[in-house]
């Protein structure tokens, strides 16, 4: 059990650096989006995500540990890459597309790591982690369904940047 | 739509390449795998993988394209990571437990890259495409689910190793 303790901790700051490197990537990617929706709603995710990393801050706190993050390299690497791509791409609604694809697969290895953390956390009977782990978990769901709505009803539609109208 | 046409493509060759790893690395992991349940689903999971990838090829078939793998550079430094992560952990219960969180963000990295196509392969008017990529799609979601079982039931419980028994 201490080695599981010791393992969920370090997977925590692993996804406090996931978090950090979202934080910075999202006015990035808001910027590059023209339809409004997928704008406005990588915005609103922005916020949902700093709150998100307070949550790893409190779990830190009620754990005596630092609030610290690890880099986790196989992310930083995604995020490089769907930069690359990005920047390759001139079409703005093949870009849009592309920013939906790539949050897609982002909002996925969150939907993963969180849905673990939560089960770690019910393993260490420590129901108040579990529960501030749960509602991240739940948001990222969110967050996946609704860019998928942006990508069934946008992309090469006609109309698509009028969507928010 | 061209443009689509040939990103599509490309993702098409990236993911050739992400199945063609999972298929290197599925038997790695059913062998330092402890749990007989999670053992077999690896192994089942390996076979369920080399029909995805032949799948692939079909489409890369109809297109007239090259039955390729373009390294997708991020999930190659995925894989490394928890190899060396697994290295790392003697405990077997721990490590069943971290080549099931491993394992899950797999499936949810293809969950979000073959929705993303099946989406695409829809606005191309390509349904043959699509019915093959939904295929697996549908297909990952269920070996994610599989993990999860094995997660609530089995990590850390009375007698995890004699779950199939």
């Amino acid at each position: 059990m201490d080695e599981l303790r010791t393992a969920f901790i370090e997977k925590l700051h692993k996804v406090a650096s996931i978090e950090d490197q979202i934080i910075e990537a999202l006015p990035k990617l808001a910027s590059q989006a023209t339809m409004p929706d997928l704008k406005q709603g990588l915005t609103t995710h922005l916020e949902e995500t700093k709150n998100q990393r307070q949550r790893l801050s409190q779990i830190f706190a009620a754990h005596g540990e630092p609030d610290e993050a690890t880099e986790d390299v196989a992310f930083s690497t995604l995020l490089q890459e769907s930069d690359k791509e990005l920047g390759q791409i001139t079409d703005p609604n093949l870009k849009d597309a592309m920013i939906i694809a790539s949050c897609q697969v982002v909002e996925h290895i969150e939907m993963a790591k969180y849905g673990t953390l939560v089960e770690w956390a019910k393993t260490l009977d420590d129901s108040d982690s579990e529960k501030l782990l749960k509602d991240t978990l739940d948001e990222e769901g969110n967050a996946d369904k609704t860019l998928s709505k942006a990508a069934t009803g946008g992309m090469f539609k006609d109309g698509a940047n009028d969507m928010a109208a």
